[in-house]
C-alpha cells in the first residue's frame, strides 16, 4: 500500500452514520414495534436448509452496497426469534426494557473493555455501585464481585475461588498438590456445576448429587450424609453449591439449613442464585432466599428475570480481603502498570480469568435508575402474579395437570388431550402423554403464534414449563396461551 | 398484586420507543460524531471521586423522568473514553465500523442465545459459515469451532480440549487420575495461558516458559530442550502454545518449526493468533503464519485488528470428530432434547462451558458483507503500512527510539527528551528513561488529545507501544502523534 494512501481516512464518516440511522430505523420497525406486536409471529418458522437458502450466508472476496445490506438487516431480524414477543415464553429470559436495551447501544458503540480505570473510568466506577446494591439485597456490607460472562462461568469462579481458599498453592502446583476435593450439589441444580467440575480438573465423578424432596429442593440431611460419604472416600469436601430457583422446577434450596450443615464442615457455600436472585427485589418473595446472607459466594443473572440482556451475570463475595484478585491474578506489566498517575486500585481487570472482558453493568444500571427499586421489585411481584393466575387456570380448565404447585415463576404442567383422559391408569399413559409436547411444540413453531419449552423432569415425562417475565404480557396473552395449547393439542 | 392488574401491560410501547429514538441520536452526536472528531477530545479526564460526583451512580427506591435519563446518557458517553476516536491507539482494538456496529445493535435488540437452532435458527447458522470462513483461511478444509467470551477464554478451552484429547478420563476423574501435566509457551506469551492453567486445576508451575529471541518469537530449540526437561521431571507434555502476534511486541513465532518439534514428540499444538490471526486475510503478510495449518487448534479475534466490537473470539479446531461436544457436553434434557422436531444436530450449545451464550457471529458477518475479504485484507494492509510509515518517521526524528524493527503492527518505542540524549552511558539512564513515558501519558489523559500505552519488556524500561488499526486514521494525525509526545515530554 503506497504512503500516499494515509494520506486520506479509509473510512467515510457520513456514509456510515446514514447507514447506522438507516439501520437503526429497521431494527426499530422490524424487530421491536413487530417484535411488540402480538398479531405478528414470534417466529416465522423455516428448516435449516430453507433458511440457508433465503439468507445468502456466505462471504465473498467483494463488498455489497448498503442498500443490499439493509435487506439483509431485515432478513436478519424477520428469521429470527422475536424474544420480546408477548406470547415468547420459551425461556429464563423475555421482554425488551427500552432503558436495557439504549444501555446495551451506548456500550457497544463505546466498545471498550473494563479492565483498567484508564480505559474505562465510567463503568470501572459503576459496576461497583452496582455490585455493592445487589450485595446489599443480599445482605452483606461489605463483600467483593465481578460481572461475568454467563452464569455458568461465574459458578466456576466460585469453585475456584473455594478450592483456593483451602489450598492456596493449587494455583502454583494445580490439583496434584491437594487431595482429591469432593463437591455437592443437588439432582436438580444447573449442569454448569458438572461442566464446572470437569473444566476445572476436578471431575464430574467428584461431584456429588444431593438428593432431592418432592418439591425439587435439596435434603440438608442428605447433603450432610453426602459429605460423610466423600470423607470416608478419603475425599476433601470444599465446596457446596445450593440452587435458589432450579432450571426446570423453580424450586429453592433451602439456603439456612444447609449453611449449617457448611458451617459445621467448614465447606464454602455458594448459591447459585442465578435464575431466582431477582426475588429478592420483592418485599412479599425474598423470604425464597432466607439464609442466602449466609453464603460465601453468590451467582445472580439479571439478564434472566430483571430483562437486561444477555450477558448480565454477576458474581458475588462476602470476603473483601482481595481473594478474587489473589486467586486469579497474574500481573500482567503492559496492563497493570504499577507507575500510574491515578490510585491503580481502581483497575480490577486482574480479578478475571479474562483480559478483555465487556461493559456488562450499564445496562443494568440505567434500567434501576429508570425504575427505581420500586419499579423494579413491581415487575418481580408481577411476574409472581402471572404464575399465580396461571396456576389457578390450570386447575379450572380441563385437561390441564400441574406438575408440581409452583413456588416461584416456572409453571409446569401437562396438558392431557381428550383422548388420553381417565387412561392414567394405562400402562402406556406416560409413554403417550410424553409424546403430546412435542406435537404441540412443533405445530405452534411452524404457525408462530408463540413458544414455550418441555422437557422430561426427575422421573416425569415431558411437561410443559411456561416463564413469563415480560411486563408487556397481559391476561388476555396468558389466556390465548392455554387457548392455543388446547389448539393445537386437541387432537392427539 | 390484584389479578386486575394483569388485563393492561405494565410497559408501554410508545414512551419506550420514544426513548430508544432520543438516545439513539444523542449516541450519534456525541458519540460517533464526536468521538470520531480529532477537534473533540480522546477522553475528558476526571479522577475518580471527581467522576462519582458528577455521574451520581448510587441506585434509589424511585425511578426518573426520561429526560434525566437522557442527560445521564450523555454524561456516560462524555466522560467515556472514545475508542474510535482518530488518536486512541491505546489498545489492541479501536476505530468503530458502522456494519459491525449495526450487528451489534441488532443482535442486542434481538437477545437471544447460541444455544439450540430453535431459539437462534439466523445465527446457529451465521457462527457455521464465519467458522468456516475463519478455518479456511487458515488453511483448514474440515474442522469445527465456536464463539468464546474473549481469548483467554479460548486459549482456555484449547488447554481442555487437549487434556480431554490425551486423557478422557480426566473429565469425570479430574486431574488427580492422570499423571502431572505439563505445557509450554513463550516467555513473551499472553498471560491468559498462565491464568488458564490455573484455572483448569494444572498449576501455573507447570508452564513451562520458553525463551525467546532477540525479536521475541520463541526458540524452538528451546522448547524441546523444556519439553525433555519435563519428560525428566516425569511431568506429561500434553500442550504447546505458540504466540502469532505477542502482545508487546507482536512478534510471531515460528509455527511450522514448532509444529516439527510437536509432532516428534507428539504434543498438541495450539497456536494464539488472538491478535496477529487477521493478518491471515493479507497476501501480502499472512507469511507472518506460516505453517499454522498444522495448528490442532487456533485462538482468533476478530474484535482486535478487525474492528468487529469486543467479544468476538473465535477457538477454531481442526478436529472435525466432535472433540468439543463430547469434551464440553453435560446433555441438559431440558434444552437439548432429542425428541425435536428438527434435526438437533443443529444444537450446539452442549459444545461450551456457557449455557447461555451471546450472539458474536453477526457483527463479523454484517462487516465481511459489506466489505468483502478484499475490502477486509485492504484494511490489514493499511495497518501495516500505518505502522512502517511510522517506524520511518521515528528513524528520521531526533530523540525517538524504537526498542525493535516492527514486522507486525505494534510500534514499541522511547522518547528520549533532551536532557537525557548522550546520557546512555550513566548509570541512572535506563532508571531516568523508565520515568519518561509514565509522566507523558499523564500529560496526554489530562489534556485529552490522545491516548497510547506504555509498559516496561523483557529488560527494557517503560517504552510506547502504539497499534494503529483504525481506517479513519490518516497521516496527519500520526505526525501529530509524534509531534505531541516530543511537545508533552521535551522538558524531561
Amino acid at each position: 500500500m503506497a504512503e500516499d494512501a494515509l494520506s486520506h481516512p479509509a473510512l467515510d464518516k457520513e456514509p456510515g452514520e446514514q447507514f447506522l440511522q438507516e439501520a437503526f430505523q429497521i431494527l426499530i420497525e422490524e424487530g421491536v414495534r413487530k417484535g411488540m406486536n402480538v398479531s405478528e409471529k414470534v417466529c416465522d418458522w423455516k428448516e435449516p436448509e430453507e433458511l440457508k437458502q433465503i439468507l445468502d450466508l456466505d462471504l465473498r472476496e467483494s463488498g455489497e452496497p448498503n442498500e443490499r445490506l439493509l435487506e439483509r438487516c431485515r432478513d436478519v431480524i424477520k428469521y429470527s426469534v422475536k424474544t420480546c414477543h408477548p406470547r415468547f415464553f420459551n425461556q429464563l429470559f423475555s421482554g425488551l426494557d427500552p432503558h436495557a436495551l439504549t444501555g446495551c447501544f451506548i456500550t457497544e458503540m463505546l466498545n471498550t473493555s473494563q479492565y483498567t480505570y484508564e480505559i474505562g473510568p465510567v463503568f470501572v466506577l459503576m459496576e461497583e455501585v452496582v455490585l455493592k446494591k445487589l450485595r446489599e439485597l443480599i445482605g452483606w456490607e461489605r463483600g467483593d464481585g465481578i460481572f461475568c460472562p454467563g452464569g455458568s462461568i461465574s459458578n466456576m469462579y466460585a469453585m475456584n475461588v473455594a478450592r483456593y481458599h483451602c489450598f492456596p498453592d493449587c494455583k502454583q502446583k494445580g490439583n496434584w498438590a491437594v487431595p482429591k476435593l469432593a463437591m455437592f450439589t443437588s439432582q436438580e441444580s444447573h449442569y454448569s456445576i458438572q461442566k464446572g467440575a470437569a473444566f476445572l480438573g476436578i471431575g464430574t465423578d467428584n461431584v456429588y448429587l444431593v438428593a432431592v424432596d418432592e418439591k425439587g429442593k435439596m435434603i440438608p440431611a442428605d447433603l450432610e450424609k453426602q459429605i460423610n460419604q466423600a470423607k470416608s472416600e478419603k475425599a476433601f469436601p470444599f465446596f457446596v453449591n445450593a440452587t435458589c430457583g432450579t432450571t426446570v422446577l423453580g424450586a429453592f434450596d433451602p439456603v439456612a439449613e444447609i449453611a449449617e450443615v457448611c458451617a459445621r464442615h467448614r465447606i464454602w457455600l455458594h448459591v447459585d442464585a442465578a435464575w431466582g436472585g431477582s426475588a429478592l427485589l420483592s418485599q412479599r418473595h425474598q423470604h425464597l432466599l432466607d439464609g442466602i446472607n449466609r453464603a460465601d459466594s453468590v451467582t445472580w443473572n439479571p439478564h434472566k428475570m430483571l430483562m437486561t440482556g444477555l450477558q448480565c451475570s454477576a458474581f458475588l463475595l462476602h470476603d473483601s480481603s482481595g481473594i478474587l484478585q489473589r486467586c486469579h491474578c497474574a500481573k500482567a506489566t503492559y496492563l497493570f502498570q504499577t507507575d500510574k498517575f491515578y490510585d491503580t486500585a481502581y483497575d480490577k481487570g486482574d480479578q478475571t480469568i479474562q483480559c478483555g472482558r465487556k461493559v456488562d453493568c450499564l445496562k443494568l444500571w440505567l434500567m434501576w435508575k429508570a425504575n427505581g427499586t420500586k419499579g423494579l421489585e413491581q415487575r418481580v411481584d408481577r411476574a409472581f402474579a402471572y404464575t399465580r393466575y396461571m396456576a389457578n387456570e390450570i386447575k379450572k380448565r380441563e385437561g390441564f395437570q400441574l406438575v408440581i404447585e409452583p413456588e416461584f415463576i416456572n409453571l409446569c404442567f401437562w396438558y392431557v388431550p381428550p383422548s388420553l383422559r381417565g387412561q392414567e391408569s394405562c400402562t402406556d399413559y406416560s409413554l403417550r402423554l410424553g409424546k403430546v409436547a412435542p406435537v404441540i411444540k412443533e405445530r405452534m413453531m411452524k404457525k408462530g403464534s408463540m413458544m414455550v419449552g418441555y422437557q422430561p423432569q426427575g422421573n416425569n415425562v415431558n411437561c410443559f414449563r411456561q416463564i413469563v417475565t415480560n411486563p408487556a404480557v397481559t391476561k388476555e396473552d396468558l389466556d390465548f396461551f392455554l387457548d392455543e395449547i388446547e389448539r393445537l393439542g386437541k387432537d392427539l
